[in-house]
């Protein structure tokens, strides 16, 4: 029995040392609504005049948290905002319950913030169809606010993790003009976890000053190239949620600074990279590379068809460089491919090529690059320009144990 | 570690006593392909002017022989004919070698039942990008034709397992106009089943009298609404083929038949459910059942989105009824749903109603329902009169060890 409390063998030494974002204070507490003994309540206030951006599930059975920020994600405000996110209940398929449950924490947050409550965003993340006992979030917000700190988002990390096993951060500092800005993002999420998002939520802070609507562009582009190129089960959430804010606190204008949006798409990949890395069960990390496709597209479709495939994945996990799965996985896929023209690669072993195993084909090396904790898988289709990579980890019986033996 | 060699405990009893197909000749013998110490090659061979229809993989790097037998299918002959299965390699991704051994095979068989080429349908199911030792298969050919029998079909259903645990057969007899026509069916197939055909192989034989274009009518139709509806794993074969041969050695024309028809549906919906109940690691036969979809095929897309679910059919392997998963997979499947007006039960105990848990649910109905070996989880989307109803089995520890802890 795989043991399924353990942190993830991918995860990182530690949390990474984060820079404090100017304009932007956390709390954490342990309010009991429904883990016991951890904290599983984070506020973040941001200061006057931030500008916020997101993107969200596409599910059509998306939670009452995410319609309420995506009604409230695009507006113009000089006043504060605030990001409330509890951990242990989605408050997802909970009716009109859920929508007033929204109410009732959004509106507490507005108060002791003393902010529009148009400009409070939540989350909430864990069990769905489950009532949100939310009168545990609103009667300890109070105290909440009293221990808002600049240096605590670390313990924001913490405070949002569900089936997690370790904490996820990532950062990066940018020069514009001889002057510095900095960005730190924050995310959970290690089941469901498929494109369109997953239950996954992301928070990205920076002190630099960016329009509302340039930095929804800027989101919404790298979220394609990001967390929509991960997928660890192929299910996706009802509550994935990313929230971008930019403080302005800096002074430092970033809207057109390619440098900054480099910056932000390395900060967004390393927390979809880390995501996928604390899987569930997850022992191996994987890339899947496919190029020479018709189209971006096909290229993608045929990525996610070999990521998904549960055949590949135990084969990945039993270290087996059983390639012609990953000819089944293309075959099935639906986009264009030609079999005598396709080519494959286990790391940098060529295992087959125009249609068949490749002459110089070595099993022993295949093996070799299979035994690492990274693996590459290789796919060049013969038929276009068209590319895509995506990520995935193997599934192993840690999978099966944490969502088969527990109850959820 | 689950026992990786016992028989389904979703098995029938054992084999059905299959009728002898008037018209049908079968034998087997063990010709070392891959495997030892077992049967691997299958001859049914078929009276003169049998008519052959089938259907196949829409893999786009399908097996040689399948693009064999796509080629030849649909043509009208007074000669006789011939199938040759052999299980232990796939013929898949070979190249230009897998079309010789094709070759071969086909001009040897022909040569032995002295029937033309063009009447050798050939199937081959394994491990996909090995070359196939073709002569192993050739060598035997006079001797497996000088022991045919009519009375061996149960021999055949064996001879062309793979990682089945059990052999696979049903059957029906149908009265037209005071005289019987039988219809006599074998499968294999137990992982890298989804809908498109799987990694399955049927081959259904009757004694009726049915026009080549009728008899390829009726098993198209009948291929959507069974062997389209089941899926173990989302994963596609390159080798999918299902092949039904009508000898009309009965004398009796079954062209227009009703009953007939009815018959054959229900010959091919049980060879179906028995391949799920041979699904890899399953111990739970899984009915999705959806009604009031917008349409037949949105009720479709949201079945198999449920069926295919890891973290539903983990949770099936827990017995935990986590209607919340079922939520998810609504959101994700792409179809039309209006989450206030979804309707979920498992078995008889209805779990949610108009997008919210039944005022009615019981936790302790509903988990005594998913300790029982059949699970039916229905879901009503309150939209249209759409509907359609899937098979699939449980994911459990079983799947993972077959397929990550052994080489393939």
């Amino acid at each position: 029995m795989a043991d399924v409390t353990a942190v993830s063998p991918l995860a990182p030494d530690r949390f990474p040392d984060l820079p404090v974002i100017s304009g932007v204070r956390f709390a954490t507490t342990a309010a009991g609504v429904k883990y016991q003994g951890r904290t599983d309540v984070m506020l973040a206030e941001l200061a006057p005049g931030t500008a916020i951006a997101g993107t969200f599930t596409r599910s059509s059975t998306r939670a009452a948290p995410v319609l309420d920020c995506e009604a409230k994600i695009g507006t113009v405000s000089d006043a504060g905002a605030a990001i409330l996110v509890n951990s242990g209940n989605a408050n997802a398929f909970t009716g009109k319950a859920g929508v007033d449950a929204v109410a009732a924490i959004t509106a507490k947050v507005a108060s002791v913030c003393d902010i529009p409550q148009s400009r409070v965003f939540t989350s909430s993340t864990g069990v769905i169809g489950e009532p949100l006992p939310h009168e545990r979030i609103t009667g300890i917000l109070a105290d909440l606010r009293a221990n808002l700190d600049a240096g605590r988002i670390a313990d924001a990390a913490k405070a949002i993790m569900t089936t997690d096993t370790f904490a996820k951060g990532a950062a990066a500092t940018v020069k514009i003009g001889g002057e510095t800005v900095s960005i730190a993002g924050i995310a959970k999420g290690s089941g469901m976890i498929a494109p369109d998002m997953a239950t996954m939520l992301v928070y990205i802070f920076t002190d630099a000053v960016i329009e509302q609507e340039q930095l929804q562009s800027m989101v919404s582009a790298h979220t394609n190239a990001t967390f929509n190129c991960i997928t660890v089960d192929s299910d996706t959430s009802t509550s994935d949620t990313l929230i971008m804010a930019a403080t302005g606190a800096s002074g430092v204008d970033a809207s057109d600074s390619t440098k900054f949006l480099g910056a932000l798409h390395d900060v967004m990949l390393e927390l979809a990279h880390l995501v996928v890395k604390d899987g569930e069960g997850a022992t191996k990390f994987v890339e899947v590379a496919v190029t020479g496709a018709q189209s971006d597209r096909d290229a993608y479709v045929h990525a996610m068809s070999i990521a998904n495939s549960p055949l590949i994945k135990t084969a990945i996990a039993g270290e087996d460089p059983n390639w012609g799965r990953v000819v089944m996985a293309i075959g099935k896929s639906g986009a264009a491919a030609d079999r005598d023209r396709l080519s494959i690669r286990f790391g940098d072993v060529e295992v087959a090529k125009d249609g068949w195993r490749s002459a110089a084909y070595s099993e022993a090396d295949a093996a070799a690059h299979m035994k690492g904790q990274d693996i590459v898988i290789g796919v060049d289709l013969g038929l276009g320009g068209g590319k895509a990579t995506v990520w995935t980890c193997d599934l192993t019986h840690g999978y099966i144990s944490i969502n088969a033996d527990y109850r959820s």
